[in-house]
């Protein structure tokens, strides 16, 4: 499988609307490892941008200050390719705003593709993403859900919806990091065979 | 590919000795997510247990609290299924005090596996381990490194190693709870061809 091609892949992180465990719609906090961890993976296995996506004004600017820090502040000089790594990162107040950059960077809108710890009908399987983004076509923007994942109008907006990550039991609670990091080795390099 | 059958895979994780990014060794803090995100990453795909190896007494107290709190304390109420996580989580003063707890629970000394960013000659692409996971012969003890990863004498000491993730381009920055969620997915349930 060939190495991702530039400016194929992007990824969302959604604070708002998720749910929490008890099915409510809610909006969750900035977590500073989430933007270092999912940073760090799309810059490991060649993702355009991460998008950072919270509509509350102070939340959006910790993350900003967070990201200065790395990319113009001391840790920047402290850690070189942690600045490298934040580069990838834009904080933006809906969704619609990361849609609108990839659409500039790229000249295409992209297509929303869903993200679930839950498996659905028709879900593809993650060969046939890999296989589509290495073909002609729109962009795809990868869409993470923090809390306990994304809204039901949400996943109807997505155009695409990807199958879920199966452990090896019905325990399905990997951190957002962690799936994000298993999601863009699977796509970027084709290193799984979707037993 | 079969999953990984029980008791088969463990992980330790080293604060001490590892490098840091100036090659100096050194004693690296607890890092809070490191134990959420690898307990979880470590249930999902079934591995037998997950050390937090660490030669500070405070720093093992921290850990021991922050364990505590998700599988006795508050946390277990508000969050089951992070307390089933949590119920993997054993925090040792060394690395042989994981090695025996596993040879205890299990019948035999494990063979101690380093990971690495970095690639080595030799190295056991992810294939040839995850077959090895399923014949019969000793349990495995994965060694992941905080700070810029395992010692020499370290390395020295495991008997296998696993080859590095690779991304698409010579960037390879993953934070340690990317590249355990990678790696126990790949040991565990074959997703990967090992391209």
């Amino acid at each position: 499988m060939e190495p991702l091609p530039p400016d194929r892949l992007f990824v969302a992180l959604l604070h708002h609307p998720v749910h929490n465990k008890d099915g409510q719609i809610v909006t969750t906090s900035i977590t500073n490892l989430d933007i270092h961890d999912i940073a760090r993976s799309a810059r490991t296995f060649g993702l355009g941008g991460f998008w950072v996506v919270h509509p509350v004004p102070g939340m959006r600017a910790l993350a900003d200050r967070i990201v200065w820090h790395w990319r113009e502040g001391l840790g920047a000089r402290a850690n070189p390719s942690r600045r490298e790594a934040m580069g990838l990162v834009a904080v933006s107040a809906d969704l619609d705003h990361a849609i609108t950059a990839v659409a500039q960077r790229t000249g295409e809108v992209p297509l929303l593709v869903a993200t679930s710890a839950r498996s659905r009908a028709g879900a593809l399987p993650f060969a046939e993403l890999r296989t589509r983004l290495r073909a002609p076509g729109p962009p795809r923007l990868l869409i993470l859900g923090t809390g306990s994942g994304l809204t039901d109008p949400l996943l109807t907006r997505c155009e695409e919806h990807l199958e879920s990550i199966r452990g090896v039991t019905d325990y399905n609670h990997l951190s957002v990091r962690a799936a994000a990091a298993i999601l863009f080795a699977r796509l970027a390099c084709g290193q799984d065979d979707d037993q």
